[in-house]
């Protein structure tokens, strides 16, 4: 994604409710900044906020995190967002490679949606569904581990096939052109909207371990 | 498939050196019949037996074992190879319910290329990559499993993503689009051509266990 600047953005996500300053003093605690013990679904790189905020009303009982590591990005949710009252999704302005300081045994479902694909070989690492980085998620699941997926990345979710089977995550639920399904229920993200649109084929997995 | 009757299919297949009659009767022991220990591959629904017959003339040190149900295709596959002198492939005219009185731990690995969808939830227990069909797998492996798929159709890929997932089978290669990757050594079968002529997509896996 091709970033611009936006002027104020950290001014804005520093005063705004909706961000979870310091979260790393809530690491294992989340629960308390929601007040219940709803289940958290945590989104990665949850960009301009569409996919999390519509999530949240729709599903008053489950609480949303997202996480998203450009400032200029973010504040983008946050417009969508503030005129609204909800008190089951927060936002955390942090690089997903900080995961296991923030979060600890309480999430229940994670979302990558049209992820970073880091082309290149040598880059793998970076991609959100890499070995290393389901190392990571291992220690902020509750019990029962569920990661939902899509993207337009054929090569990206070809790799991600190949790395959660090998980490031992089975197979829910795929669609390998989402569009062309029957979906009642999806909610699209700003990305997916436009590549559909396109025509462009959408992939979409769910995994349990 | 529409099938057509082949006028004296049968007695063409009773006659022909490439062809296992009785096979029951070498269950276990089919190294026997290609007089050495060299790997052996199975194609489960051989067709015309284009794939196996390319695959034969340029690997001589595999052993191939084609299993097609209906003699009146494999009369096809027949018609190709009988003016060849190949050693390491031969054909079993059964029915793929039958393979556990037919193959028992002596299978390197098992090709399923553009199987019958069996596209009625019904009817789900008749494709090759059923649960049901893959517990009658596990006996005729001889230690490593390796199934390799492809198939034009969507609806049974996804299917066989998950039934083989879930079967611990770990995805070793994918590609949600064969024809748009860099495939050197692919041989088609005749669907396949056909199909990728027409600009379907064409989908492959390989899976271990």
């Amino acid at each position: 994604m091709r970033l611009r600047k936006v002027k104020g953005a950290e001014e804005k996500i520093i005063n705004s409710n909706y961000v979870i300053q310091n979260a790393e003093i809530h690491k294992g605690n989340f629960k308390e900044i929601f007040s219940n013990n709803n289940p958290i679904y945590l989104e990665i790189g949850t960009g301009k906020g569409n996919f999390l905020i519509e999530n949240a009303k729709t599903n008053p009982n489950i609480n949303y995190i997202g996480i998203e590591k450009y400032n200029s990005v973010l504040v983008r949710a946050l417009e969508k967002i503030n005129d609204l009252e909800l008190n089951n999704i927060k936002f955390i302005c942090d690089d997903a490679d900080n995961i296991n300081n923030i979060l600890s045994n309480e999430i229940e479902k994670l979302y990558l949606n049209f992820s970073d694909p880091w082309p290149k070989k040598r880059h793998a690492k970076r991609r959100l569904t890499s070995p290393e980085f389901l190392s990571k998620y291992e220690k902020i699941f509750l019990n029962k581990k569920n990661i939902e997926m899509k993207t337009d990345n054929r090569n990206l979710f070809e790799y991600s096939l190949k790395t959660l089977t090998n980490f031992e995550y089975k197979i829910d639920d795929i669609s390998l052109d989402l569009y062309k399904d029957d979906i009642k229920n999806n909610i699209p993200t700003e990305y997916e909207e436009k590549f559909s649109k396109e025509g462009k084929t959408i992939y979409y997995i769910s995994v349990i371990k």
